[in-house]
């Protein structure tokens, strides 16, 4: 199952190079996992991994950790730095299927969720899927309008993460909708002192968090839809807190 | 106080351009702010910023918030995209005198504070020091071994709370065993469970939190020195939380 690959016009490389791109991972319905940390995340979860690609240290180097089923490709060191978007690339890489939205009913999900609506920096959506998970949430999604879940530093910022809780892309109305009529907490999260200081709502095991987007906040349309918005005081005289942060303090207290 | 300036070859461009350097820096011992959010942060605050710098646009868009006193540069656009590190500059930028650090004494302050323990990452410092200024704490002490508080991208970050709380790099040995002398509280953080969750703490109004290190935590010779070391409990299968992220929970918790 170990081809060896030279030409850097090689159509698999084409292909594999194509993933940074949105175009190109609808082409083939996959995307790109770079660098061993999120290679090996990804095997440990037992995630449906299409391929591997390295150089022949990196394949050399994790060798015992390598399935003898997955496609494997070696690369140059030439080809090799090609793929990918990493500042200092470690030359091992594989991809994944893109997963199916709609395998997850918001009418019987359970746990802890958190929604981020229109969120934009690959790094804050990142840092909520890591954190989410290690405050032992079942899962995220992403509303309409947020950064792909797929883009290569949310991947890096995910660190993982993304393979032990869910990472759907969804319409938040209706997840919302779907949770409320459910009886279940839909907690939204704005600036204004009007809303719920968070420290005292208790804490919840099925229900969901909502973050807004980083300049803007969440849209007032789905303010309207939560079973009550949240904020945070703010004691010094910052202007807000960083998304990821707020998120953080947040899902802690309601689900930690 | 207004000079045109329209040799990119003028003495004052060259020393800008190289405040994005720590030579530079130490050089004119002054370092840059760049867009009008944080030179506008700078003048709220009364900040001694030594000039102004800025295209004839930016210039008269913000006339009515530039301070008579200061001395104003315009420059040429062409000029203006080579100062700074800003991937889409503004066209607008102040100087500030690099601050001195022996100032504040540790056996005097009062609050609460931030202590960063060899934190790398600009964005993680930053974001440290905006959420330390909304959790209503004092300041921010940066021990030896930490990212620069002059990084143009820990500036970016930190979002014109360097202005509303103290930022300043010092030996963090000094510090704690100064407050703990003091009989005032100094937490550490760890990843071990045999710490003590931060849940079980009380809030308090004098005393400190250590942040790690992104990759290592806290240096074990510092975590000897705390009046205990604090772990968040980790529910899911993440490894571990952004500093960042963590650093918000903490602070909110003890100060917020």
């Amino acid at each position: 199952m170990r081809e060896k690959i030279t030409s850097s016009q090689n159509k698999r490389v084409k292909q594999w190079r194509a993933l940074t791109t949105k175009k190109g991972r609808q082409a083939t319905q996959s995307y790109l996992l770079e660098g061993w940390h999120l290679v090996h995340e990804a095997l440990l979860a037992h995630q449906p991994v299409t391929a591997i690609m390295g150089t022949a240290e990196q394949l050399a180097a994790h060798a015992a950790d390598l399935p003898a089923t997955a496609p494997t490709f070696e690369l140059t060191e030439s080809i090799a730095k090609t793929i990918g978007d990493a500042n200092t690339p470690q030359g091992i890489f594989a991809t994944m299927p893109i997963a199916a939205d709609d395998v997850l009913d918001p009418q019987t999900v359970q746990g802890g969720w958190l929604f981020l609506d229109q969120v934009q920096d690959p790094g804050n959506i990142g840092t909520m899927v890591r954190t989410a998970d290690a405050a032992g949430l079942r899962g995220v999604v992403l509303g309409l309008g947020s950064a792909s879940r797929y883009l290569p530093k949310v991947l890096r910022a995910m660190q993982g993460s993304q393979f032990h809780v869910e990472v759907v892309e969804a319409d938040l109305h209706q997840w919302i909708q779907a949770f409320t009529a459910r009886h279940l907490p839909v907690y939204g999260t704005n600036l204004d002192p009007q809303a719920q200081d968070y420290r005292n709502v208790d804490p919840v095991t099925t229900g969901a968090i909502v973050m807004g987007n980083e300049g803007n906040g969440m849209a007032p349309d789905l303010q309207q839809l939560t079973t009550r918005n949240l904020y945070i005081p703010i004691k010094g005289q910052a202007e807000s807190l960083n998304v990821a942060v707020a998120a953080g303090i947040v899902m802690f207290r309601l689900f930690g």
